[in-house]
């Protein structure tokens, strides 16, 4: 039987659940492909270190001897970082090789030269992995929804905060006691910055805005914002008024130009994405035609991750045995500007420290309203002899104009503290 | 700029919706496809019907004027049932056209041969919209997760059925006043026999436990129970226990042979798919790599639908373009045998009616005892000095044990009626 031959660029914890994956479905490949996955060469910084179960003979510390070897036909890309992810990739690509990749902190970046490329040289450059893991959207949104215009894509695509935004609501945990745990559950880093300062899930965001609206969205498009400010009382008054909070990546398609964000948000518990739990993650769309959707499940781990590099492999292999490589590539053929933040209308939940004194409400209510801010609920609590606790949820305002107000109030001496400001779903 | 000629068989709910769909696209398609989709004919039944936005001109009451129109490279059948649709199909595949259809009556019975013919001709046989609508479905199971050896498919596939028990647990309805509710807002038929019977549910299960195992699964494999039993009082005990009762579509591959059934079960409140309401559909996979995954979404209704049938349209008019038709078509590799029903294991919720005396509760327990039936709870309301309601829940246990246990408790005189016996979800 034929043989398409493939290089493994890392051999982590996702290089070695492709490794462990490619191998239990080897027998079916004659059958989802007609040709047999061979993996002939690894990429590793250390030939010499003993791993358990991996045919030692097919480590190699030079990537260019798998551009040079002409029996590589997929080069699978699972080692992260910039560089040298990004050089090899190009160079394989120009060397006729078909590329997989779950690398979400380059394509958020460059997305658009590693699509080109594959482009102009009529091959695959395939990310399925690269957002949310296991969970199928990259190609859903390429081709079963191809025929919508996406409004509106929403997600929870990042496992180590969905954890402990699960434990503070589920268990009335502070963030910092459910970070410690998440830590000790292996679910978050030894450094868990990326992920609790919501920059993995933007990256995620930035692709998958690409893909929705056609348009180029990285990185730097994306506002971020992450979930250490948020305490177990937020999470009370959430519980009270029948919301939850989620760390929600947020990208919109408006009139005047694409939204992207990441931002924890109050949202109802009726919502699909409310009860998405624990480590898992899911992707909400609108679409024109398909109304909601939305794609849940395992948005990491060795396998989840595998299950999607490995669709991308087999994908590329059916391709190649086509002929049809380069079928779907960039899908960017729009050039749509981004919205400045401040623009952005949404509406906020702001939880306060106030003096308890007559007349405080109405001073604070006429700051809101000179800077253009509706209040649509005031709940008042945890009143003392000396300060109250005062919550205002607010109407849909521009950013700019809640920014501004909350500079004012800032500087008012009888508001002690502006405890916290979340932003809440509205349609 | 190329253009590649459609021919749209039907021009019902869907057919409507797919007209509509390709013109509102139909700028966007020479970036998506890098040709012009072009509608030349539509096969009606009567072609003197005024229908307004519709170019008369393209109407056909012929369908041989299709087969032989040489621009003609892409058939969309959306005039379901059986024949003529059949016939024609299989007449375009043989002309070599490629063919996307939404009809799942057919492909739960016709698959193969359908599928075969399209191979056969190198031609693309695609049917996303057949299952659950507009939700992706069929696609991420064939490509995303071909790396998957997938266990276990569980779907809310029937969007009436799904509005009427959603009625009946939210609002305490019976169930022919959540039907009446569900007709009167057009979300079930004048003849709702085919979905709260659970044959549309059934035909879906079919194709998907096609697709998910790699072996052929036709309706009449599938056993099938509606919600016509399913009491306002079932739905009380389901609260009190932390769960609610979803019409299932639940496919199993297992050691002994493929299990396929549609009935109403009780299943946790806090699984993905008890949170899937109203008319909504849902289909939730468990696959060795990915783990647990669920798509949920718009099950039906013309845009939704139409929204899959065009994203194959394009899928195969990318495939006309690259040359590559007939890329990905039947998957059913293998042929696994179908477990008898008898021998498939469930846990069961039994409610019955009984003589309200000393002793009772004993005869029962030793009738299950001797079907080997192991009871995990009882539960006795309801107690009047004639009679009592008992609930039994039972552990796992083979089907016609449990059939031969009731029957024997029909004919015990202590016993005044057997209410209801629904299945309940375990691991």
């Amino acid at each position: 039987m034929k043989k398409i031959g493939i290089g493994l660029l890392g051999l982590g914890t996702v290089g070695t659940g492709v490794y462990k994956l490619l191998h239990m479905r080897a027998d079916d490949m004659e059958h989802t492909v007609g040709a047999k996955l061979e993996i002939r060469k690894i990429l590793v910084h250390n030939i010499n270190k003993k791993r358990e179960n991996v045919d030692s003979s097919l480590l190699t510390d030079d990537w260019k001897e798998m551009i040079h070897d002409d029996e590589i036909q997929i080069i699978v890309e699972v080692m992260g970082g910039m560089e040298p992810a990004r050089t090899i990739i190009l160079e394989a690509l120009k060397a006729g090789k078909n590329v997989v990749s779950a690398n979400k902190d380059l394509i958020a970046e460059d997305g658009r030269i590693l699509l080109d490329t594959a482009q102009e040289n009529g091959r695959d450059f395939l990310f399925e992995a690269a957002v949310a893991g296991g969970i199928p959207i990259i190609r859903p949104l390429k081709q079963c929804l191809a025929g919508n215009e996406i409004s509106n894509v929403m997600g929870i695509v990042n496992g180590t905060t969905n954890y402990i935004l699960t434990r503070m609501f589920e268990d009335g945990m502070e963030f910092g006691d459910a970070l410690g745990k998440a830590q000790e559950l292996g679910y978050a880093e030894a450094d868990p910055t990326s992920d609790i300062e919501g920059l993995d899930a933007a990256r995620k965001v930035a692709i998958m805005a690409s893909i929705a609206f056609h348009s180029r969205v990285v990185f730097s498009d994306v506002y971020t914002q992450g979930i250490t400010k948020i305490t177990a009382r937020d999470i009370a008054y959430a519980k009270d008024f029948g919301l939850v909070i989620k760390l929600l990546g947020v990208a919109k398609n408006t009139e005047d130009g694409i939204e992207a964000g990441v931002y924890p948000m109050m949202i109802g518990k009726d919502h699909p994405l409310a009860s998405v739990r624990d480590s898992f993650n899911a992707v909400f769309i609108h679409g024109d035609a398909v109304d909601d959707a939305m794609f849940y499940g395992r948005g990491a781990g060795e396998m989840p991750t595998a299950s999607a590099v490995v669709g991308d492999v087999i994908d590329a292999a059916r391709d190649i045995q086509h002929n049809c490589t380069a079928r779907i590539n960039c899908t960017c053929y729009r050039d749509l500007p981004i919205k400045s933040w401040g623009d952005v209308r949404n509406k906020f939940f702001i939880r306060m420290q106030v003096k308890n004194q007559p007349g405080v409400l109405a001073a604070i209510a006429q700051v809101f309203g000179e800077h253009k801010v509706s209040i649509e609920r005031v709940v008042q609590d945890h009143a003392e002899p000396e300060s109250a606790e005062l919550v205002i949820v607010t109407e849909l305002v521009k950013e700019k104009y809640m920014n501004r107000a909350l500079d004012e109030l800032k500087s008012m001496d009888r508001i002690y503290e502006i405890s916290s400001v979340i932003r809440e779903y509205a349609e």
